[in-house]
């Protein structure tokens, strides 16, 4: 029997991907062998009738995985990891994230070293990080008609008008700058090397409690990205745009009407992530970015 | 009486700009006066009712404006200007920007020196420039469900989803790239310091035989805007992105679905401006661009 | 007499700007008048012979101004007052700039309003900001070659041959990258907005606590700003470049050799500005930058 | 024997690249084997005293290569083939890359191929491509000191001192701009994907008849790449900067004073490069760029 303190492991797998059921059958069934506890998410249900040992695990939504689990593994892409990541962030619990397919800045358990890498990591040979997140409210004539957390990034954008839109921005309630723009991007370091970086945003290391303010294809090409800290509350008042809109790690959107006022500030909780032992981000940041290796 | 050879001068005004109807009652006037006949965009008759020289005026729409004029003349910003300019493109008429607003790259001449700088330029005291278009069509199974010219740019872009598109690109049936990013921007030299300048594409200097092809956001970093001829024929096709569109001077828009080939190629016509004689091109970009003067 | 902590207070003009010497007897003369004590600098004194109240001034070098002195002000641009606060970092003394020229990011004081703002400042009206430096050490053969603190940017460049070097990267010991380009910049949000900005680095707003890697024309296209926390130590390794660089500043260089190591960390002390009381970095950031301006 | 307009065929070789020396000597022998005659670069001499047939080869200088033979073959890397480029275009001779080392823009015959490739491409299997050069006069106080061709760029650049120089730019004797920047590059088609590409330039397809000015980390952010008609005069007039130089192709370089004007100008003769005949222009940027390949 494991040694380890997380007893109750909550597992959820990206939907439509047969290549990982079998893997995923044989880390649940090494497991229970150990003696722990195995929560299934609910939507992956009707895909594991076939799992041999279904009638051993409980089923569960991803946020009561948060809430009875020690520990989420998601098995998936970067996409899976980030709708999950913000259903259980208000619970502390860590997660580790299973490559499946391309390898992710955010799934860095290869498919194929699973059973010993999780094994590892379940007695503590492991690299905690804690990436902070991104809580936001939009207020519509005085009212909150939208909450979101977000790990990577808030987006402000437009929609298929082919129309810039407008907008004012305040830091700590301090005026920034109106921008005529595509759109803007506010990320955390997490959301730095996605949809930011296409933009032109600077790379934040992981464990930076920094956020960016990205704009996206801005009119005023004097238009920078700035850095700011996480302790700062952004707020962003939308003032010209019949389309635009406000995305949450590019899964949750809302449309945005004239005078909407979004606040977006760090979230009270962090998310800790479990990588292997011998996880280096800089490495990582080599192979997605096709950096040059050492020399002497 | 003047000598020239815009014996009919068509004139479009922006709508819903009451400050440009005393300088173009003025105009009108003059015009008149001096034996031109004036025809007048449909579009403006309801707010032109009170011109005391209407029912000298004949009225016709933006089209026929260019089968019947010598000269049309547009008052307004760039987007009024490049929506008469497709439509009168066929024709190939000249057409003369007056500024209403704010400087506008197209529109050169101030509203303020209206007066004298049209009959200088109507006695031939101006600097022709002829600017080239693009030709658009959408091809959907074997069949064209759309085309469309354009004078600024050819935009492929994501709609309000919020998920990048992707799309494979051609040249002279050559295959380029697949690009996964926001957008494309297939620009000529006068759409280059719009769009795709935000964008970060190069300012491409207004009488160039070239086409700029900009990556909007593209998630590979090492996709650059590249450069060709304006002989060469693009075709980008539709590979993913439920909500890709098409925007042609972001003014027309088509939705487009998977597979669609849309191909672009330069418009036989050229597009003949007029400019004050005093026009310099790269005084309008360093007053637009904010570019140092000179010091020797 | 006013009543103020800063009994003792040093002055460093710019040299060969006549246009600040009536402003600076006129304040000297208030602070004398005020009974406080005035320290000029020594490198001055040759262009200050005819100030009426010389004999009631002491001259010192402008190390030993931050020795001695309570507060330290200086006169000129950012220029004058980079070279001042290299100098006065070590005794953490509070200094003040004040803008004879140009605006500047560092003189915010404006010669004009300069008696006024002073004379509040001293009784305490006054935001204060503190600064990080940067501290390097280049390493050659084990040996410590040369020692500098840097306020904007510690910079590696290419010399005049005209040919890219190539350096190796490391952030607290752990390897980053191998960069062939024109050099790299380590900068502090104070640089941010100096020789980063024009090389393509994000704004790093002034009070962060980080520091921008950003690289000047690097062979690499993938090769992007990256924003690491002050914390960390950099390392950087010249493996190749027969005319690479370190300048500190801009104003202080080395030249380096093959395998030269260098070191650059967060100073020990910050450097304390004094603005006016109305100060707004953001508005400054606006002016500067051209940026659009509150709409709503 | 062969059947070949190409009976005069002169090699140039990158100097100490021992591993090419056997591919050449093989090459010789075909070459000599099939009727034609040999010329050999003078500089290779020392290292080719052990060639078999050394006796039936005559030496020659580059630029003598360019004047007696009907074909120029370089084996080496992009370096090697500008250098001998400029030497041989005002002979109007064609000119084979064969690729030492890594893959180049320029050096499109590989290595292991060679012997096949260049017969094929001697019996008229062949893609031609007509590149254009620069033409570059410095005048000074009146006066031509240096002149210079050059295939990739023209480059303005700061030495080592650290500080931005200024220059005016014209185009056709029309005031451009005055910048301050660490430089500006004016590049061919060729050239966008050398120097220019790294300091943000666009990339213009290999057979356009444009130029590309690129700004190197100007002080001022709106100052953007212009591509311009390759008929264009351009002259640069430098302002400011103790150590401003002028690079040519990075191989060339000299010293500016204060007021010297540079006029770069198309050179008259283009200079053909021969393909072999599966060349592929964009296959060679996605190889080089490592864009993404055809999907459909």
């Amino acid at each position: 029997m494991l040694t380890t303190q997380f007893q109750r492991i909550g597992i959820v797998c990206r939907q439509d991907t047969p290549q990982a059921f079998e893997p995923l059958a044989k880390i649940v069934h090494t497991l229970l062998n150990e003696g722990l506890q195995v929560y299934l998410d609910e939507s992956n249900r009707p895909e594991l009738l076939d799992l041999p040992q279904l009638e051993q695990c409980e089923f569960a939504s991803k946020a009561d995985l948060g809430k009875l689990c020690h520990l989420v593994m998601v098995l998936g892409g970067d996409g899976t990891f980030l709708s999950v990541a913000r259903k259980i962030a208000p619970f502390n619990v860590p997660i580790i994230g299973v490559n499946v397919g391309r390898l992710g800045f955010l799934t860095q358990v290869p498919l194929e070293t699973l059973q010993a890498d999780l094994l590892n990591m379940l007695t503590g040979k492991y690299l905690p990080e804690d990436l902070i997140l991104l809580e936001s409210q939009v207020l519509r004539d005085g009212q909150i008609v939208k909450q979101s957390l977000a790990l990577n990034d808030v987006v402000f954008s437009r929609g298929g008008l082919g129309q810039m839109i407008e907008f004012e921005v305040f830091i700590n309630r301090q005026f920034v700058y109106t921008q005529r723009s595509d759109g803007l991007i506010v990320s955390t370091p997490t959301g730095s090397t996605a949809y930011s970086l296409a933009a032109g945003g600077p790379i934040l290391q992981s464990s930076m409690h920094a956020l960016a303010l990205v704009p996206i294809c801005p009119q005023s090409m004097t238009n920078r990205p700035i850095v700011i800290s996480d302790t700062c509350e952004i707020e962003v008042v939308i003032t010209k745009g019949m389309d635009a809109r406000v995305h949450f790690d590019g899964q949750s959107v809302l449309d945005l009407q004239k005078l909407d006022r979004i606040s977006i500030r760090r979230y009270r909780n962090t998310l800790r992530v479990l990588h292997p032992a011998d996880y280096n981000y800089y490495k990582t940041l080599r192979t997605k970015l096709h950096w040059g290796e050492q020399l002497v």
